[in-house]
């Protein structure tokens, strides 16, 4: 009984929370979900056009899947939603599969919320979260650069009031060129006036509010709230001025309403064309809403549990499927904004989930007039702040292996498209990786005079006995180190006569796997060919109790001492 | 000048071994020709078999590449031609792209043998041999083994001489049991006949050939040529008993004569279509070839140099390529026999391959009469050999990690075929590892008594400072782990509300990348908001050098110490 509790608790975190709720938590959270909603209405509005989807598809995601993370999740102050980089990854997998603005392709991308959110929780049920540690910081981070360029790129046309299309950076600026012509200055004017307030308004609104006197968080507050000025200003503007007749794209009639609660219609032909992209949106959203929950839960000492995460972020994504929106996932701007106003439970996401359909219900009319340069502007300025190329300087100082994966990532993403850029980026680090542990550092020893200390027989004046070579490894032994170690092994007795011992000294290696058993069965054999006895020393406790299971201690021509200098001195005594 | 020479010398290593030649070498190298060639006949012939091709192919492939790899090859012993592992991996690349029989499937073989050359050269240029240490040994020995299956099943047929195709294990027996009313009797009778036979040849001609008086090499020699036996006595009676009029397949007409050496044609959809087999083919000829290669050179104190390897087999498939030969590898079996009949240099290759030769001018029109089943046969045979499944006994006592990848290959080559196979091996085998290393092995560890060693607490009787926690990580710091670090760390500080000092222990850490390292810095973060210093103690040199390079040990909260004894006694005496 009491396990099932238990169970119930750690699967439904908002009974944790739910119990101590009182009116206190309630006003902030209440505070603070008005601020969030004000931030996400354009935003939602916004990602959703990203996406190639209608404005309201953002709204919608914007409802039911709050709810689902706000019983599901274990982040308090996680705000979830349509974000920047996971609305790019969805219109470049559903444009292979349907063509913009038809029903199919609004169908594919409630399809690829369906099964991200199925494969997040069958993820979560198996506890697979440590799948997107092979996503590596610098491959993480070049990946949204790379993004957040293409984003930016792929709003200017929006800005411009052209036509264009493409989803590869050679592609936009194609598109870009060939109709640079076609400027339509009235959109010119209204795009390049948002993208300039929206810009002064991230970089100078809060210190000018500071200075007025306004205390530092509600100067955050209101810089943050920029957005909703800009959409209602365009909005006055584009009406008052009949913008829709000098050629300004608007949003157009949004239907008012809230969308029926519908199961995705899925087909075969969906589910092989959308499971890869499915899962790389699954692991890239999984990724950035972990980090920022563990940010905002450090901050104050609190916890998430990345497994029950994957649940939460599941469950929102089913919701969003059932509500006929597109993939969520916990973004990084709102969630902040959500900690910052106050809020101390999910449940200012329950609140924020009711103001959103409140605005689906009776703001919709409005939102027909505005402007898509608008919206595009608020777009870059939100991009903008991803785009980390301090990132780039600091891995290149630090490592060029990283330095090399991180711009492959962004090169290979910015150039053919986000799933290759990913995939590549995963694949030259786990590459790089097993090269590096490929050729593992190796070094002979020798006795540092009066101490029990083996070093580094290049580096330290040691003492050796000619019949004894000691070899030092210091990487684990596996399949892709394991034929180096032989050849090594070979090459550095092939030159000396007078040995009669190979001490091999292991107290950096951490495992020894199959390939490597067998490699150091093959160099055991070669050595007593040779008429040389091949000895380990330093091995470690579980690397030992493997070796028992084997039978290579038993065929061992020399023996395994505890230390390197209780094996020199044994071996001394016998050679002499 | 000299460095031109060595270089020549290097890249030619025929320079070597010609220039000390001598009539005993001669002698040596001649008579273990003759035995290889009568070896090589009818294994060439049922190879190319294999690979669905014309059984000349098979002759073709044995004479060119011998002589280039004499020329650019290192192994004194090796003996190249077409091998059973490569033939299917051939005829699974070819089958897909045209049908068995057809010009356009002869083509293909010819440019696959082309593009696995020049990609082998590339390599060997490059110096890619690392690349085959992605194989590791479960999944080499699971891939034969499964391949041998494969090629065993597949042969039944002929056998049988029944009708029948497929290149997946339920694809060949669907079509074994669709066609097993169509048994030809006769075909049945040559074909067990010549089963029993080489069966009872390898199993126990040899044990009874030196109980009559035979020293045990000739006894071994003669039990190795018994597939020509077959071939001579299948012939005779073929033609005695004109079994093609009883329905047995027989090798048919064999064009006599030399192909003439042309260059491949290449297409742009053979590149494309045959790019990813040839570079399977290509790594898995490599690790066959090398691991010969090094067994016979370390029985004689000789060496192989596997990027020069690379060049030999290389140039080997392009010879093979221009005398419309298919992909060849150096052999296990017949480098054996080789190295036993007494080869001393390459040149025992030459020997062969005008061996070869003078058969494919003279003796084609006898092995026109040559029934199927005997071939079928002589390979079901061979393969058996390659079988091993005490391996996979082996493996599973060792290491479940390594058992479940080596299943895996076997399984999946089996059901989804060769190339799915090595893919899936190899890609399970990196995760695995992978996975390994994402949860470390860490220790908090305290001091024994009276001496400067830390041990696990769980494990020894330690004393620990309450204010003090110290902690032992296993295993270098990279990406696949790092975030497991810092909730590890998160959580052991969590229940320690005494804390003020984290020492992380760091003797087994060989390197920490970009990932690694930004997870120190959010640990540091973390652990400094909480007032507690986090600290470094026994950080290898390399690792240190790599950690000046950024600002972290400015930022560090606290110190790195040499030793954990030092760090412990310094801020035991701050904490007093």
């Amino acid at each position: 009984m009491r396990r099932a509790t238990d169970r119930l608790r750690r699967h439904l975190p908002a009974l944790q929370w739910a119990a101590g709720y009182n009116r206190d938590i309630l006003l902030s959270d209440g505070i603070a979900a008005v601020i969030v909603t004000i931030m996400l209405i354009p935003q939602s509005l916004a990602y959703a056009m990203l996406a190639g989807l209608p404005p309201e598809v953002g709204l919608y995601a914007s409802i039911l899947p709050l709810l689902a993370y706000a019983l599901f999740g274990t982040s308090r102050t996680l705000a979830v939603g349509p974000v920047a980089v996971v609305s790019l990854m969805t219109a470049s997998a559903i444009g292979q599969i349907a063509a913009q603005g038809t029903a199919d392709y609004w169908t594919a991308a409630v399809a690829l919320a369906l099964m991200s959110g199925v494969m997040l929780l069958i993820m979560g049920f198996l506890r697979l979260g440590f799948l997107a540690n092979f996503l590596s910081h610098p491959v993480i981070s070049g990946f949204i650069t790379a993004s957040a360029i293409l984003i930016a790129a792929g709003q200017v046309r929006h800005i411009l009031g052209v036509p264009g299309s493409g989803s590869t950076l050679v592609e936009i600026l194609a598109g870009l060129s060939a109709s640079i012509r076609q400027i339509n200055p009235a959109t010119l004017a209204i795009g390049a006036g948002a993208l300039c307030f929206l810009y002064f308004a991230r970089r100078w609104a809060k210190p000018m509010a500071v200075k007025s006197g306004l205390p530092i968080r509600a100067a955050d507050m209101l810089a943050r709230t920029a957005p909703i000025f800009a959409v209602a200003v365009t909005i006055l503007l584009a009406i008052w001025l009949d913008l829709a007749a000098k050629g300004v794209a608007l949003v157009g009639a949004i239907p008012q309403g809230l969308p029926a609660p519908a199961i995705p219609a899925l087909t075969w032909e969906l589910i092989t064309g959308l499971a890869v992209p499915a899962f790389l949106i699954s692991i890239i959203g999984f990724v950035e809403s972990v980090s920022v929950g563990w940010t905002l839960a450090a901050k104050r000492r609190q916890r998430i549990v990345p497994d029950q995460e994957l649940i939460g972020l599941g469950a929102a994504n089913i919701a969003s499927a059932i509500s006929s929106g597109y993939p969520v996932t916990g973004g990084f701007a709102r969630s902040i904004v959500n900690f910052d106003a106050g809020a101390q439970t999910p449940a200012a996401g329950v609140f924020t989930a009711i103001g959103i359909a409140f605005a689906t219900l009776f703001l919709t009319p409005l939102l027909g007039s505005l402007p898509q340069a608008t919206l595009a502007a608020t777009i870059i300025v939100a991009v903008l702040s991803l785009m980390n190329f301090s990132a780039i300087r600091h891995v290149y100082q630090y490592c060029r292996a990283d330095f090399s994966a991180m711009m492959a990532t962004i090169i290979v993403t910015l150039l053919w498209g986000v799933e290759t850029g990913i995939l590549a980026g995963v694949a030259l680090s786990i590459f790089l990786h097993l090269y590096r542990t490929s050729k593992p550092h190796m070094a002979i020893v020798g006795q540092v005079p009066g101490s029990e200390h083996f070093r580094n027989i290049e580096r330290h004046t040691v003492t050796t006995d000619p019949a004894i070579l000691s070899i030092r490894v210091d990487e684990s032994l596996y399949f892709a180190n394991s034929r180096y170690l032989e050849d090594r092994i070979t090459a550095l007795v092939a030159g000396r006569p007078d040995i009669r011992h190979v001490v091999l000294m292991c107290p950096a290696v951490n495992a020894i796997d199959a390939s490597a058993l067998e490699s150091l069965e093959e160099i055991n054999h070669r050595l007593a060919e040779a008429g040389i006895a091949f000895h380990l020393s330093e091995v470690k406790g579980p690397v030992m109790d493997k070796l028992h299971r084997s039978s290579f201690l038993q065929r061992l021509s020399g023996k395994v001492f505890l230390s390197q200098y209780e094996a020199v001195a044994s071996l001394s005594k016998e050679t002499t």
